[in-house]
């Protein structure tokens, strides 16, 4: 069980490692950092480099058993930044509870698994390991971030050489395969679905989705990074989470209703994590959306930018981690959404609303 | 005076008529429409043919003073889509007012002139007419769509063989030209901003913009087009217009605001016109936005989906009109917006709110 | 048989017409036309109404049985234009052979049969009536030339409703399917590979391929148009063809062979048609290159600008016809090439080897 | 004075450092290596990270006097490759003459100075003094390679803050500004244009280009790197070069030429240092194209594809260097050619040549 804070910085470009400069001024040093969660400014597809620099300029300033995820795509509003999910065991004590995160990596996936079932059963392991880290029931789990692997044209061709078939011809469909695969193994582990839906669902032949899972796939690294986000009561401090779904790409209710829970409870929202995707069925609400036919953006771009104007508009600033392609993670067409928000100490909350009362 | 009804629908491809059919059905011909506004699926810039094909298909169809206004663009969330406006000459007499609406067109607007002045008084007086030609008074118009030439590389080499310096030298930039100079001949002929200002504005010197200004630029013809939409106590129908302003790309509250008033006035939204931008300082709230740095997507294209998506969910469906560079049509980085609704006829409204009186 | 002549002409946009100028100052009137092949400057992938643009302009003025193959994509230094194929029955009588073209329509290709055995046999039938209708040996063909449908996200989702799987959910990928099916249908008529082999070839399980072939698919049309180009001894005007292959995306050398193969016969080149793709094995010569694995520009661009550069150089000018995706149109990674060109008559011909050699 | 050794490796991506092995292998270490010149996969343009990824990996494993140069954009056929220019004392004695080479750095250039006279001196200055350290006359010089800034969005928001007018509005037109400024430079430096024509140049009044000038721009550095190639008859090795240029973008013929100068002098091509771009008259040969209208692609991406394949067809691979944007580098739409070639040695020269006059 690890209590954890949560730093978000804007950077100024993919090796923009300022962030490390906000960590010492909370008091933390690199070894506390879990995960570097991140948005750069890439095409968020294949060839998108930015994810792999940042990947080479933080990993060396990190433990080993920490984790990166830097999702590329800041289309439309978004900012590029990163958030630092940081351990800290103090925490505040006036809290009976906290918000926890455990960080880990599946063993290497080959290409002739990616986008498979042992892909998926990797993944599921390994998020079924750090949850019982982190010792929480899987209804206390919010948010399972999963950074995993893509093919290559170099990929594809070692397999075919080897008489093996790709799960994907095209790099950029091999994305998708391999966000399928992480997120119903996340689906998996949080007992959402039994093993034949999830086996029915990679192949295409049934729907299912997690509304927590949210999967992000690169060139950068050739196993899955895995981050599990909860709460428990075990820990103390001030952040809070909770779990949604946007059931299309504009569903700004679903993000209305969140935050109107969230100030319910008295919190304050701290960021969101948000899957987008265009409807496979070429249309929402029965009008004809045109991301699937545009051959000169691809349409997890499109998603980014109009589910990320969305996300900043709720939270009230673009750096947010809105992330592109959300097969099995959340609805089709829509996606999974996770809020963090910090409240403020009980004693705090009851004096506030001693005043309110007596007022 | 011409009182206006407006048809809304969806389209299969930029060349899809069927709008027609839904005109007939609602007791028109062709003749009736003044103007044909449409969204069309191309990348909105220089080499849109998707306008071009519309504006091929439809000006055939249409009476030789009616317009077309094809904005290129539907990322994201977006739905091709057309909005007819009918000439209604009957309308609705329990209406003591209604939405009027006239179409003109500029002289040729040759490449020499193209974002300079003579562009903007061109505009201007083709404006400051329809105005006249309403008989409504400035206050009363609540929206003028121009769609403005653009300089082609053609063209571009024409003008340098004749000594002649363009307006820009990269064909995407001489867009932003024709939009700001249309742009500010309509805030002129509004009497927004004064000549002096005008020109400085159009130097670059000082800012100046209308929220009511809604200019698009395309290669698909050589003069301007421009449709003025205002209301009248000469017409008697349901529409009303209000306008109002994005302050930056993601301001979902003025939206919000403006869908509120539409609620007050116990109106039902049935349509928006919406211009989006990045903004020119490369950051919104502080915080760094990439539209102006990618060089893979022109940042028009960005701007479109983002605020697209917020302008989707305020209407409910992505048939809305959102057009990208904003140039003096709102504030720089955010857009300028009107909203087309409709209200219950007064008899009808006095006895719901008799009957919620009485409830 | 047909003679025919053919008419080469720049264009300064999809719908431009000018080329029927061209046409009646050789003295023929567009009944004459038998086909119209044109480059448009659109992506040429699914969302190119360069090519719609072209089609609606131009079919109104072609007879019924004309047809039209426009090809979107002129990257890099290739120029728009228009290839007029035009049936001269006079001809040239000091010529003992000439070029022969015929064109024909397959039925409607429904989207359960696009990229499918269906549409190939269609294909083939097509191809086999108009060699029959010319009335030449297969071997005395030197292009067949096919533009046919792609599936929208439309058609997909409409199949997908009726619960047929189409043979691609991606609509960019559905394009390399039908152009596969319509080349592998070439490729059976003019007996160059069997039954089995073609479907083996469809289904991905053993190569196959016509350097004769090239197909280019569009959403413009969903039938087959079809071209037959070829010489006969029936025939009597100028100009010849000849069909070779590049062996992969820079093999300067087949095209220099084949230019030097024109010139000893003492021709001028005329017209190259060539396809072009991004090798499938993701090298070239044994070295990376990059066009797979680039989300932000699609394969077909690529391929088209490398390829249009040689070709252009060869011919000595732009307006040349490369089209992008080559599947089964010459080897994997390279593509097929037919070379039009013009000889003098027998007469001159001969006299210039008499002054030849008496000099 | 240092002669130097040609070391080409093919990468595996813009991280892939094996180049160092082959450096080894041939008996070097990587404090020999004085200029890094390498092809990256990305867009070439602004945000460009396969750039700064190389820079950041490559830079720690030099020497503080060594430099980077990396041109992104592999379009097409180009192979992502490095070249590795390394000091080779020793050379071969055989050899009484050689190529040599000299790397430098100018100091920073402030975002007011981009693309400026400060710019241009700055680089002709750092010219000048590698040229004196290598006691080369001018004309044995046969490339200047320079790598130099651009303007982000925050360069320019920040000049304005500061009422300081940047060289450019437009992130990537700020590229072919810096290029412009850098190109005028080396001409300067070369003593091929005076003074008032570089000034004239540079503010768009004349034309005026350098045959030995290849300028490249990157958001990765601040200062300009500098790279000297040439010949000296103090050095001693197989290495030798010429230049010429491509007179526009498909002119085969010069390179045709190039290739047999290097034949008829019994060399071996090593490599080609060529710049690429889009004619600005827009056209080539009278012909339109569409580069500079081509809003979904940038004409530096679509000049780089096009050359690149002539390039790679004379060399007889894609892992040329090919470099989009030529302004000042060429004539206008052509570009600056460098060939580097290998001969044997004399004994061995004169061997063949006895042998061949014997047979």
């Amino acid at each position: 069980m690890t209590g954890v804070r949560l730093l978000t910085a804007p950077t100024t470009g993919p090796d923009d490692l300022s962030a490390l400069d906000l960590l010492a001024e909370n008091g933390f040093d690199s070894d506390a950092v879990l995960a570097v969660v991140g948005k750069t400014e890439g095409n968020g597809c294949v060839n998108d480099f930015s994810r792999t620099l940042a990947s080479a300029v933080w990993e060396p300033r990190l433990k080993d058993d920490a984790v990166t995820v830097f999702s590329g795509g800041t289309e439309g509003v978004l900012a590029p930044h990163v958030n630092l999910l940081v351990a800290d065991e103090r925490g505040d004590r006036r809290h009976r509870r906290g918000l926890v995160a455990a960080a880990g990596t599946t063993t290497v996936i080959p290409p002739e698994e990616l986008g498979r079932a042992a892909q998926m059963e990797s993944v599921r392991d390994t998020v079924a390991k750090l949850i019982a880290e982190l010792g929480i029931a899987d209804d206390d789990v919010h948010l399972v971030l999963v950074k995993c692997p893509l093919l290559t044209s170099t990929d594809i061709a070692g397999l075919r050489a080897r008489g093996v078939e790709p799960a994907s011809e095209d790099t950029y469909e091999s994305m998708a395969r391999s966000r399928a695969a992480s997120s119903l193994g996340i689906a998996l582990a949080l007992g959402e679905i039994g093993v034949d839906a999830a086996h029915a669902a990679l192949e295409g032949r049934s729907p299912a989705w997690s509304n927590r899972a949210s999967a992000s796939a690169g060139a950068e690294l050739d196993s899955c990074h895995v981050l599990v986000v909860g709460e428990s009561d075990q820990a103390s401090n001030p952040l809070r989470a909770l779990h949604t779904e946007m059931r299309d790409a504009y569903d700004l209710d679903s993000l209305l209703a969140a935050a109107a829970v969230v100030d319910q409870r008295g919190g304050r929202i701290r960021q969101l994590f948000v899957k987008a995707e265009a409807d496979p069925s070429g249309t929402i609400r029965n009008l004809r959306h045109t991301m699937l036919t545009d051959s000169d953006i691809n349409s997890t771009r499109h998603a980014r930018a109009a589910v990320g104007a969305l996300v900043s508009a709720i939270k009230g600033d673009g750096s947010v981690y809105v992330s592109g392609g959300a097969e099995h993670q959340g609805r089709p067409g829509g996606g999974s959404v996770t809020v963090i928000y910090e409240v403020d100490p009980p004693e705090i909350a009851t004096a506030n609303t001693t005043s309110e009362e007596t007022s």
